[in-house]
């Protein structure tokens, strides 16, 4: 079995709306130091899979039809033997 | 400056719902192979700091007062050189 783990976030370009409102929201906690605050998604999850290729395109497939929207999100992942 | 990559999840006995409804989501999709999917949070954001040690003192801080539940949720971190 396999761990796949995978972090989605909104592209670059994409103005991130819920980072904006931590942000603030860690300045009024005193801490000016922080800028540029992004948020996505982490998802853990076990894939039953014969070899790490294999679970890797089945990771692949279900962030490309289901994870992310892949024209605002951008995903990455790593698969781990367990 | 520094990069602080955060990554916040569920404790381990609390249900995360979300996770098994995209897990049902992506078993319809016909990828019987995923089990135990679970959902968290991943938050990118930068922090102006002289040393690697305040970096980190500074993402702690930001993710006990106001990023992380620490009743139901862990977080671990990584700082970077950016």
């Amino acid at each position: 079995m396999y761990l796949s783990t995978i972090t989605i976030s909104l592209r670059p370009s994409i103005l991130d709306v819920q980072g904006k409102a931590v942000e603030l929201g860690i300045h009024t906690l005193g801490l000016s130091a922080v800028s540029n605050v992004r948020i996505g998604k982490s998802i853990h999850m076990n894939v039953e899979a014969s070899s790490e290729d294999e679970a890797k395109r089945i990771t692949e497939e279900a962030c490309k039809k289901l994870l992310a929207n892949t024209v605002m999100e951008d995903f990455s992942f790593t698969v781990k033997k367990v």
